[in-house]
């Protein structure tokens, strides 16, 4: 008898992580392929294809694909990636041409948020945000039950929330943008800008030097006072039920969450803020969030992987 | 023959706007009454009622309530509005018990956003955002066709957004809320603080001598710049397609919308600002969206109201 399963692949900027997993959310095998990311679009999309048709078993059922960028969902296309290469690539039909089964395409913090809201934290709630603290900073919004898209597929871009309207230059041209503060190369570059004494340290090593290092402790805490404001104003608008921290960032533990929920509560004169809680799907988050989604797509709605966890 | 009609009833500060409307969205009757807010909450559901009843005929199907602060909209529960008294009142049962038909319970703007996007200009999109500028500044989401509640009712604070961290002080508790410079209780009093001539001068007034008056000019300058800003933040988190401005601050016309788009865009680097436009329906988008959710409580899908308009 031939057992049902889903190919999950997470399209990272040097990395296709990708598994095939069952029913019960175990993975039955695992893939990860260099994205060749630097040889552009056309190379991304055969090398998607083949680790998608290598994973595919007799019983495979449906694939699940997580890209960064901006993704119409509907249309199963990346709109924009710039790391790799994707523009207006009807990445799903692609996919599906060679695997022969349905295929869904989701942005990355989505798929994320998709499987905190099914597996993770957030399974009693109907409205939560995930808010991916790496080498930038960008949410997944589910609300009433659902990701949260927006007219082009770019909903989410927390990083560029202006915090501070006269602060520092973003990359983005914009000025006092979220990532430039809270992200994990914007807390090195301050780190180093600040002439901070720690040669090369990454924001790992900021968040792990808070007691002996003032420049780490000012740097950490202006991080974490940006991330508290702009996680206020997303509660204003949004009236999340609860706020997962998810990415690298996460690493600091406590030390991250600990003042973050004091900012955010600081900002919040008049309401109680959400509570804020770091994601315990690490990593696996967009990979895990596709696979919910494939089965969706395939017509398993029962299917929520809740042994993955 | 009997004609089948909906009661709607926009409650506010100090007016229960009411009405009977056919499914042609012609107002059959209208009633409007003191909500006699100043007596407390009794007084004001017992007048919600008696207008209900009033209003009602032998075809009527259900009605529609549209009333400020958190609203409950699942439960038909006010549960918070400081102006009417409402503290967890069940008023969607209140009416029901007085009218025998479905009652439908909706917050103010959200009733607004409705309205906006079944009849106004909102018709073609699935995700827009209605921002009322009048005493306050909140908004009304509508999300992939849907209204936007959140976990607590309370999504779309727009007027608390805090668009400058280490700004004026608002009587939320909270610093440089959107509302402090761009409402039109709070351009009013920042003009007479900023040592306005004109005494007792409206923001209707700053609006209308930005050519004579330098004052005038600064504070509206200011107050399209934090507008233009938290747009900005909206767009970023939600991606609206179409952002509609109503409310009294309106009437100023091209005055308005000139500097906000302007704004906006000046406050997006790397992505288009959706288009902002006056809304049509001024006033009565309330009941409107009232009458349009009164219309689908009663099952009566198809009734859009296009010919309100």
């Amino acid at each position: 008898m031939t057992v049902p399963t889903v190919v999950t692949l997470d399209i990272g900027g040097t990395t296709i992580k990708g598994a095939l997993v069952g029913a019960d959310g175990q993975e039955l095998k695992r893939l990860d392929r260099d994205t060749g990311a630097s040889s552009g679009e056309s190379e991304v999309v055969a090398r998607v294809r083949a680790v998608a048709r290598e994973l595919a078993d007799a019983g495979t059922v449906g694939v699940g694909l997580s890209v960064p960028g901006i993704v119409d969902t509907a249309a199963g296309v990346a709109r924009h990636a710039v790391n790799l290469g994707f523009r207006d690539t009807p990445l799903a039909a692609l996919v599906a041409e060679e695997v022969g089964v349905p295929v869904v395409l989701e942005q990355d913090c989505r798929a994320a948020a998709v499987a905190e809201s099914e597996i993770g934290l957030g399974r009693d709630a109907r409205d939560l945000m995930v808010v991916v603290l790496g080498t930038g900073v960008a949410a997944g919004l589910i609300v009433d039950g659902r990701p949260l898209a927006g007219a082009d597929g770019s909903a989410g871009e927390l990083g560029h929330l202006p915090v501070y309207p006269d602060g520092e230059h973003c990359a983005c041209g914009q000025r006092g943008c979220l990532e430039v503060y809270a992200s994990a190369s914007g807390i090195a570059r301050r780190y180093a800008a600040a002439g901070g004494t720690r040669a090369g340290a990454t924001a790992a090593d900021v968040a792990s030097s808070l007691d002996s290092d003032v420049v780490a402790a000012r740097v950490w805490r202006e991080a974490t006072e940006a991330l508290g404001l702009a996680l206020a104003t997303a509660t204003l608008l949004l009236d999340p039920a609860l706020i997962v921290l998810a990415g690298g960032l996460t690493g600091a533990g406590d030390t991250l969450l600990r003042p973050v929920r004091s900012e955010l509560q600081g900002a919040l004169a008049w309401r109680q803020a959400p509570p804020v809680a770091n994601s315990p799907l690490g990593g696996d988050a967009g990979r895990l969030g596709a696979a919910i989604l494939a089965w969706r797509a395939a017509g398993y709605e029962d299917v929520v992987l809740r042994d993955a966890v």
